[in-house]
């Protein structure tokens, strides 16, 4: 096989490597793979991604920026045969590359799927509901979010090479910022040749995407306040970047995920033989071997009820002599090799260290047979033990970022919480319970030292996605010594590439910013029935007055036997008269609903195709036998949805006839365009 | 008068000044009015809160939280008057204090009420919906966040004594986190003054805030990832501040307010002699002396089109002219002195450099008069004007934080963006101006360049708050040189002291967890009707099954010639089938509502007083004529309101024959005790 070129995409242009480029190696044999390193103007890349990148993105509402993420996923998806290929010589076996490569472009469809659903088709991103901030309504508060109009800067890991691009590239391009990649040198073929696939597809604005194939250089030094640094990595290199100078004068957003001593618990309650204990062996196992235990969230202390600690041990130190580590491209290999012999070689120092503190129970790289482990960066797995997790300091400080793992022995619930606080911050932490009290004990005593809480057991089945799994819809990231970051959690990622602002004014000034009516915003009413215009011709504002209709006694008695809700408020004068919230009998809430649709509705077929949901009802004043009710319908706000239709949601008022308010909803149809 | 001694209170006693204190001088007349400065230690009064004052705050709820709150607000409204005495001699006005010193109390009173409304009366927050990441349903997601473990660290700047304590302190507070607070020794007087009557007023557990008047010491180096910094200042000092390598490799939160070059933007449409016009002038006046200029969010760039300038800079000098410079106690003064005859010089110092790229227009200190200008910190306020914004470079980096604007013309709304956005990132720019497609313009062109857009026009009138008011309702804080941070914002502010987790797990544990119902959790049924048990007795999960109710051609019909809703889907089987939605004629969504409230309601008076509202209704499956639906009515959520009712928040279901869900949505009562 030829050496492949790691190239740099800057400023529009592939960029090969130059003098003094770096040979990367095979993981499996040691052999030349690639040659990484190029010479980048870092000034011009990111003047690129300011004025082309930027304004091409933000052309584009938040709907438009998720079809293509959507496609581009699609795209990736029929060519992912050809990134496994690539990805053996990191030391990933298929199982590995699936995490890797399918886990990535499933996070482009999950954005993809969540912008579409959750943010408008707009660029303009609303956040929170309106304030009032004054007693007449005429000046009120409203967040919104835009997109930075700077450059996001992602630096990755070695571990992930597809999907560390790509969960960042999805949020950052859904909020409408351009993005330069900087992938770890070590694995940075594979990241390249995926990112090649990006370019390739057409699909992306010119200056949206730039890839670094090598060293940063004066890049960072020459951020401002309106970019982001996303950094996945050690502490060390995540301390020594957000310290830099100008990142700080200049207040730039510095996201870190950094490595951290996640913790996994088996609960008080869950017994050997239990679904639960089996659940937890399974998963520890797995931790320790997927990636050859290369992965940020993999379980570094397994903390255990000092009664089954041995048989955890036990069932644990079966299942790893049974793991064949080899070649990751045999069917046979349930782990591969690290990424590399250095890497190896820094796992098997920070070994020696946990060793001070524990005993090894596992993990003999003699025993490695088949395996050229000169050449190859394979090792053993390790399992550790330690009595006194207390005493320990550096069991709850020193990584060892391989297949290597510690059983703790804990007293009682509060102390494995103690112990799992002792690591400072992580990234998740995992229990195996099938008790609703031992949760929510975790949650308050220990909830706040993790980024993600992950429980396991009979109920959550085959269903659960693994304790390492980083999922788009849920935060990525912890307090302390994971970084202090966050990533993905569905929107919330996007959010880290906006600026959120808050905006105080009249509800039509407001009205015409979000592109949503407000209340209090102007209204219009038209010749014709809001029910008669097609999606394409509503717009926010436009209004039907509709009504008036008398409710009497006698409709609330005919609801109340027609429906059987004969509740007393509505049947039974003296009762009713006694209840602190009403004045006599009142009208149904349903019966207003009700009527108040029987006002506005238009009978004949038209683009309202279904009423299919309501929002926010809110009975205001009660209504009495003898009210006359009108009800306004207003245009609140439009979403497309396909081709063919689209949600129109509608802000309704009814009104008695002195004016006063009696009910307030949100009515949601689906229109024709 | 006596020398005021400024006290510490660490670990729960009371520190005075010692060896090497400082002596504080009055703004005014430059009499010594205080000492400050105490030797303290550090690392105990982290250990007391840590040990004492977490856990107390942690054991009380939300709102009971919120109602200490609310206490303490009452108790400092009704000594206040002693307050505004003791502000006199940091140079402000009386008018000034009441921004300060009813403004923080007010903060405290919307976090009350907020942290009543928004917040569970529980300790573990719920944020945002759950998240569905598994077929069946068996595994599912939620996030949640509870409070750090650690102790927040508030550094506060020495314009607003009272109001930068409270603004921090409310949300810290409410999630639940003791704080050390440590204001700018300038005026520490009037913070230690108000800080003494929260500690008399023996609301607050033990440990739960402290109070550092002096030096921080080593107090940042013993931080950790469960700490928060809380800074507002310089820009300077927060870089300092933020870069301390403790901070850096444990992730410590800092949150920095800088003091930032705030733009006014007076809009294309708003010509002289125009409401938004004569709003603007006013604005600007204001801000140039309320606080005598001193406020972080004061307007420094005063943006006007290029035809207005010589009308805008003759409003402003006519008002300025007639602007009573002098002793803050006297009723006719308009602005007082500044902080120190230091801060003066400093402002002095700003102004000649500001002076090298724009000429002033007005202000000049000869003709101050009645006040002592040598021992009392006076100044006259100074307008300048630049004829070139876009030459100019200091204009945007250099403030003067004092009584000092620049007037710079600008050629469209296009280029005034450009101008505002120099600033490199603010805390509150504002506009005037009537025209929705100038707002939006705005927001999309410059709101990532500002914590806060403020409009105002003739319709917000004198209902609008101010250009210079944070409000807690909403974000203060701002990107770039504004430092990044964030504060208040409702409870966006609280979420900044606790840490946002991401749960996962089976639907059962999640409800444990959070004590609300969660689709796929246990339910029971007991032997009552949900609707006879008191809001004390009923617990999430409790569930009732009611019906079966068939729903007939003829229900359809009468309901429809009932309330006038002949929608066709309900009436006209040939136009129905021909509605990409429906296979045939419906039953109207309200009709479903309304059947099911007659299947579950109990008629007879009892615990529940009131059906006063529905969330998320969504209609899920087409009801056609001879459906058998049953509803299920589920305890979803419970939240005590006052000692005589509380809300119920039940989750309903209603299924047709074949147990498909035809409807869901959340149904509010109001429920008594």
């Amino acid at each position: 096989m030829s050496i492949i070129p790691v190239e740099s995409f800057a400023a529009g242009r592939w960029v090969a490597p130059g003098e003094g480029a770096l040979t990367l190696k095979s993981a499996t044999d040691g052999r030349d793979v690639a040659r990484i390193g190029s010479s980048l103007d870092y000034a011009a890349m990111l003047d690129h991604a300011r004025r082309v990148g930027g304004p091409a993105l933000r052309a584009m509402t938040f709907h438009e920026r998720a079809h293509i993420l959507k496609a581009l996923a699609q795209y990736l998806n029929e060519r992912r045969e050809a990134l496994y290929e690539l990805s053996y010589d990191t030391g990933a076996t298929k199982a590995d590359s699936l995490i890797d490569i399918d886990g990535g472009i499933g996070t482009l469809f999950v954005f993809a799927s969540k912008g579409r659903r959750e943010l408008p088709d707009d660029n303009v991103y609303v956040d929170g509901a309106v304030e009032q901030l004054s007693r007449s309504g005429s000046f009120i508060g409203q967040h919104v979010a835009t997109p930075l109009k700077g450059v996001a800067v992602h630096i990755n890991a070695f571990n992930f090479p597809v999907w560390g691009m790509l969960e960042k590239l999805a949020p950052t391009f859904l909020a409408g910022v351009p993005a330069i990649v900087k992938p770890a040198s070590q694995t940075a073929w594979l990241t390249h040749a995926c990112f090649r696939m990006m370019i390739g597809s057409g699909l992306l604005p010119e200056g949206s995407v730039q890839l670094i194939s090598g060293s940063t250089g004066d890049l960072l030094d020459r951020l401002g306040g309106q970019d982001v640094v996303s950094f996945t990595g050690s502490a060390a290199t995540a301390a020594m970047l957000r310290g830099k100078e100008n990142l700080l004068r200049n207040s730039v957003r510095f996201i870190a995920e950094q490595d951290s001593l996640n913790a996994s618990i088996l609960g008080p309650d869950a017994e050997p033989g239990s679904a639960e204990f089996d659940c937890f062996i399974r998963e520890v196992h797995r931790e320790m071997t997927a990636k050859a235990g290369q992965k940020c969230t993999a379980i570094r202390r397994v903390l255990v009820p000092q009664a089954h600690r041995d048989a955890v041990v036990e069932a644990l130190v079966a299942r790893l002599d049974k793991t064949v580590v080899g070649d990751p491209r045999e069917e046979a290999t349930r782990m591969g090799a690290l990424a590399s012999l250095d890497q190896r070689e820094d796992v098997r120092a920070k070994l020696a260290v946990l060793e001070s503190e524990a005993r090894r129970v596992f993990g003999d790289d003699s025993r490695l047979s088949g395996v050229d482990a000169e050449r190859g960066a394979f090792m053993s797995p390790a399992l550790l033990t330690s009595d006194d997790p207390d005493g320990a300091a550096r069991l709850h400080e020193v990584e060892a970022f391989g297949p290597v793992s510690t059983v703790l022995p804990y007293r009682d619930l509060d102390h494995a919480l103690q112990i799992a606080n002792r690591g400072e911050g992580s990234l998740v932490a995992s229990v195996f319970t099938h008790e609703r009290d031992v949760a929510r004990q975790v949650v308050l005593g220990s909830g706040a030292f993790h980024g993600r809480l992950y429980f396991a057991n009979r109920d959550t089945g085959k269903e659960a996605t693994g304790h390492g799994s980083p999922l788009p819809h849920m935060v990525h990231g912890g307090p302390g010594r994971a970084g202090g970051g966050e990533e993905m959690g569905g929107i919330r990622g996007v959010m880290h590439y906006m600026q959120r602002t808050a905006i105080q004014g009249s509800p039509d000034l407001l009205a015409g910013i979000t592109k949503r009516y407000v209340p209090g915003a102007q209204t219009r009413e038209g010749k014709r029935h809001p029910f008669r215009l097609r999606f394409g011709e509503l717009e926010s504002g436009m209004t039907l007055w509709a009504g008036p209709r008398e409710v009497t006694l006698q409709d609330i008695e005919h609801f109340a036997e027609f429906t059987g809700d004969t509740f007393y408020a509505h049947m039974d004068e003296e009762a009713a008269k006694a209840n602190p919230f009403f004045p006599g009998r009142v009208a149904h809430g349903y019966l207003i609903l009700s009527f108040a649709a029987g006002m506005f509705v238009d009978p004949d077929p038209g683009p309202v195709l279904a009423n299919y949901g309501l929002d926010n009802l809110r009975f205001m004043k009660p209504v009495e036998p003898g009210a006359k009710l009108k009800v306004r319908l207003t245009v609140k706000q439009k979403t497309r949805r396909n081709d063919d239709y689209g949600e129109v949601r509608w802000d309704v008022g009814v009104y008695d006839e002195t004016d006063a308010q009696v009910a307030g909803y949100e009515l949601l149809t689906m229109n024709a365009m």
